[in-house]
């Protein structure tokens, strides 16, 4: 049974300076092992620092090198590995040292393949996993314990579904994805008519299609459309529990963290950045380049790229029960102030 | 192993205007067997019109024939169906076209059903899934793989679990429901009494009764009740990423959108519709007809039918912050207002 | 196969009394084996009295007993066990009469249990649930059906996974722990480093660490550390629907309501309570003893304890529509204000 756990592998820091395009500072035999904080970071521990909140921690590390930019190599008092980005070494290097375990291809005793599935012999199949007929796995996927790939369903050299992954018929999953337990691909979008009071089901008759390098998080959903397939991008990065509608696009290289929802139709730019707990609603277009914050709810187009917000911060409750009183009386008080300042003219001219 | 994906069937214009009481205009002997959008329809395609926004898609469609409303015919170049509601009329022909798989009977040598459980011939158990004791499965059920069924747990005729649900013990579920993946029914409530900073559990003994013609999202969770059933009526549809807690009723025909949560004990009319993300606090009442708008949060009960909203907008991200500062000094002013037209009064008493 | 069904139990009234640590009122001589909501109680039945609103329903209530504070006892028509915290009272008389069924170790057949796992002979592993290698499970653990417990986690002694539960590589849980169907453990945080456009993934290499006596909701996510451990402390009660991202330590016997979300690296103090909906901002820290009311929104930390709200409450949606607009003018209604109030001081100096 392939091992999810991930063994770290040891690198002197020259071979990392290549490895990652960074210039060395310090001694280049020094091996590194381990990716620690700053504070916990000892011999054989390489660290990073991106962020000025954690200077006094750069200054006392014991760590045996770091990760920095150039402005921060004279506060550094171990060896340093030099570049623009630390954030982005740090993830390489710690990709480095910690590699993925390699996938050796088979199916599990406990796996129930239908014959009908096409397996490549470099995929594994794990125990309690359904593979159901005309399912197409390609090679280095990995399937996790109790899993269900559901009929016709395509999924991409490379691949892998921790464990407990959903993804209903006839979705496509690109190459290199990563889904966490408890994703639902594929299930039915919300699609209801109302006839005199009673609901009647709109069959979703589309599917999915989940493009390359996809990360999706812990028990998030992406239903199937209606009659176009929901999309989503190359590079596109989602957090835990989000939900994708129907027929919703999402654009090339977008990230989206936790628990926010997109309502059926809309599409979504590449490169956007969406915060947790945003609501976006339906059939609405959001270009590229839009960063969201956090708790933002969104019922329109926007047009532009930029920075778009809205949420309002917690207070002391007694203060917000008397602000939120307030807030249902604001076009009130927005008149009452037009009245005033027509009064205030006519006294006082000017 | 029943096949989940559906294949279409073929209707000629009259069969299908006589099955969805439709009129026709144009040539009834003209086949369609598969439902698509305005632009995307082609020969043997039906489509649909019921929204202005595709007006100029309609007038150039190559459908073989549009479902639209009498207002719409005279700008329809092909064949139509004429009918007062055309997304209904939508919904009921993509249905007939697409019907869903006939459910063979059988149990999946995989299925691991306790002896002590009662299943229906006429019901599937797919591979993987766990029958307890004393379960009944009626007829025409379709258990899907992974799914966990509990014991003393009642399905009724026709209901389908796609794949991954878990009801937990003594949940009843009405016939011809429909619940989509990682759906899990009858977890315990969240009953926590507090004794001097440590919580003690409330044993939650109720159950959960969910009616007839429910369709349930994926993720979806509806806790049991603590002393009281939480009650889920007849053609009730719920989202995904939904959280139903203990001891609510949702009355008949309520449609609720995803990532909504409605708290403990509290009593939803019949047709309802939610929006997404919509928060509605414990033990209070939204009578019949009620209709909330997505990111609405109900802090009490909602006595009269109507529309209800809350919820602020986005802002570019700069006049959001300068705006939120004014959210929590909105009291203030308002008292400052008072003042000022008090002021004025005096000056100009007209 | 272990039974999840709570079976009860009788008790006498003075039996009960003496191990709540109540007063009696009546006769204690009378069995009770089911406790009951006031209305619906009758003989045999114990019931409650714990908020003013059901006063008319103790008075008239046909229970065998109720559970009481003093004040309360002259209004009760039937025997009583009077206690300062009815509520706990109840949880705890309800705990009595329905015990948790107990554990008959063993493994199911069809249970998958790797030979490098360590399960106590004590403990279940039920059908369809997957052990991976290096997993240390204890005595008095229930893993019900269909459950992931992947390499090197640790399951302390008498907790219980539901069904359908994933708990991915190293994580540790404590004893006593009750997790919920479909509650994720330990998937990657949500760790991502931009190079020039394109998302770079964090490895995360941290664990999950979860104390004893939690309770966990369907469905909630709890991601691993990227460097640091994600810790839940001693007693926390988490609802359905939460997620707790990387490396969020939550401080001993603290309650989290459905749907909250708590983004990386925030530090929850101990003893808070935090409602639905909820939403926490990364690298923040929140003192002990704060309480957070439904749909806060929380972009700072919180260095004194207190209850602090926010969010919007519904109106009606046309004065909703009228408001929203205003909320976008804030700032400049109160530069107005202020505006207005120089110039009345000019003209009225007072």
């Amino acid at each position: 049974m392939p091992q999810s756990k991930q063994e770290s592998k040891l690198y002197t820091l020259e071979a990392l300076a290549c490895q990652l395009g960074a210039r060395l500072s310090g001694n280049g035999k020094v091996p590194v092992s381990r990716i620690a904080t700053l504070t916990q970071a000892g011999p054989g521990c390489l660290s990073f620092y991106s962020n000025s909140r954690y200077f006094a921690q750069l200054q006392s590390t014991q760590a045996a090198a770091v990760i920095l930019d150039a402005k921060a190599l004279a506060d550094c008092p171990v060896a340093a590995l030099v570049m623009d980005n630390p954030y982005l070494g740090y993830a390489r290097a710690a990709s480095l040292l910690n590699p993925v375990a390699e996938i050796s291809g088979g199916v599990h005793p406990k796996a129930i393949v239908d014959p009908a599935a096409q397996v490549d012999p470099q995929a594994w199949i794990g125990p309690g996993s359904v593979i159901e007929s005309g399912a197409r796995i390609q090679a280095g996927v990995f399937i996790g314990p109790n899993c269900v790939v559901a009929t016709q369903v395509r999924i991409g050299a490379g691949t892998r579904l921790t464990a407990g992954v959903s993804v209903c018929h006839q979705a496509v999953i690109g190459e290199r994805c990563l889904l966490h337990p408890g994703v639902v691909i594929g299930a039915d979008g919300f699609g209801i008519a109302n006839d005199q009071g009673v609901w009647v089901k709109v069959p979703q008759l589309g599917t999915v299609q989940i493009g390359n390098d996809v990360e999706i998080g812990a028990n998030t959903t992406i239903d199937r459309g209606a009659l176009e397939d929901t999309i989503i991008g190359d590079g596109v990065k989602l957090d835990n529990l989000i939900q994708i509608a129907h027929a919703v696009c999402i654009g090339d290289h977008t990230a989206i963290a936790s628990c926010t929802a997109i309502a059926g139709s809309s599409r979504i730019g590449a490169r956007c950045t969406i915060g947790g707990a945003v609501s976006i609603a339906g059939h609405l277009e959001i270009c590229d380049d839009v960063h969201l914050t956090a708790t933002s709810a969104v019922p329109r187009s926007i047009t532009q790229p930029g920075v778009y917000s809205s949420g309002m911060p917690i207070q002391e409750a007694p203060k917000w029960r008397r602000n939120v009183v307030r807030m249902a009386q604001l076009d009130q008080m927005a008149q009452r102030l037009k009245v005033l300042e027509k009064q205030l003219k006519k006294i006082n001219p000017e």
